[in-house]
């Protein structure tokens, strides 16, 4: 998501106890922070929508949402009052350093929603299912965690199911209409919200590592 | 494909000399039989629009339709007036069966376009992607054979891309809308024309055994 560069959106972010600016700081310590067992990550949190969502729908689970943009983060953040659930953190932080933020096998399950498509193909690396990420995503998530990947976008959905077919996981859930049938278990963000009203369809892959 | 049954079919195609109706008996030889080098088989081939526009437009490939219905067989063969590319030889017989109509490693690539999805859960053994049939194409598959599938069903493609997943096949190509760009390497059927009129995607996918 783009958006223009909010003055002080930085400042905001930082007085605030439950954004993170520093995450290699709590490497291999989210679950004992946050003081729940399970582990669930967001790459790409954009305006925080869908994962303040899910922290309330499973409060068991300790919830981190990441975004790289200050501004975006700012206006999330804004959105509740600068609180979040108790059981979430919101990382400001660019992913491509993910690795040195958690230990290995440290998350449960990994989340990327409508992740952002960048369909030239010279930008291909930049997409979070590619092999610049990929291999790191394995190495955090523990044995037989899960990648859940959501997505409008048709080039970037069939981008996806082809690099995570080389490598060591197993599609567990596919669909290419998601909610063409009820999904209570799984929030639905403004933004999925718009997509949907458009009439166009919600791509959603599961994969376990094996 | 329903049709009533037609009086007369099933003698109309036995006295043509490309429809066969005991494939048994070139087991392991249709490359021979057809002099070539290559096989190709299309499962369910309906009134045979897209196996006869690919036998023309390969002619270097040995071609083989499999349609169990006879009625459905003879419109098929009456659209060319019984007389299919040099190239293509058609089976009546119940899929079921294939196992006994070619040799270990026989075929190069095997065709399944739009499928009977069975959306029932209790008939989902009938489809042609259950473990019911996997296992044997598998077997009658080459090293490095392909599966190629198009479809127009959601469900089924869900289906199909799951059960995949299951066996030693990796998947090297996948659409959510494949006529989206233009495929002048695949013939398009009616039935496909028919479904890309209505504006409805064409799903597809290709898997090499590996």
């Amino acid at each position: 998501m783009r958006m223009r560069k909010k003055p002080g959106a930085k400042e905001y972010l930082e007085s605030l106890s439950q954004v993170v600016f520093q995450p290699s700081q709590h490497q291999g310590k989210w679950r004992q922070l946050l003081q729940r067992t399970t582990l669930h990550v967001e790459i790409g949190s954009g305006k925080g929508d869908y994962c303040t969502k899910m922290a309330k729908l499973y409060p068991d689970v300790a919830w981190i949402a990441i975004e790289r943009d200050a501004s975006v983060s700012a206006v999330a953040l804004k959105k509740c009052q600068g609180i979040l659930p108790e059981n979430m953190l919101w990382i400001v932080a660019e992913a491509s350093e993910i690795s040195t933020w958690f230990g290995v096998g440290e998350i449960d399950v990994l989340h990327l929603n409508f992740s952002d498509p960048w369909p030239k193909k010279r930008y291909a690396k930049r997409r979070l299912t590619s092999p610049l990420f990929l291999p790191t995503y394995l190495t955090l998530l523990k044995e037989q965690g899960e990648i859940r990947l959501k997505t409008d976008n048709n080039g970037f959905f069939e981008y996806s199911v082809l690099q995570c077919g080389g490598y060591p996981l197993k599609m567990e859930e596919f669909s290419v209409d998601f909610r063409r049938e009820q999904h209570d278990e799984d929030a639905i963000s403004e933004y999925e919200t718009y997509f949907m009203e458009l009439g166009q369809p919600i791509y959603r892959a599961v994969w376990r590592k094996v």
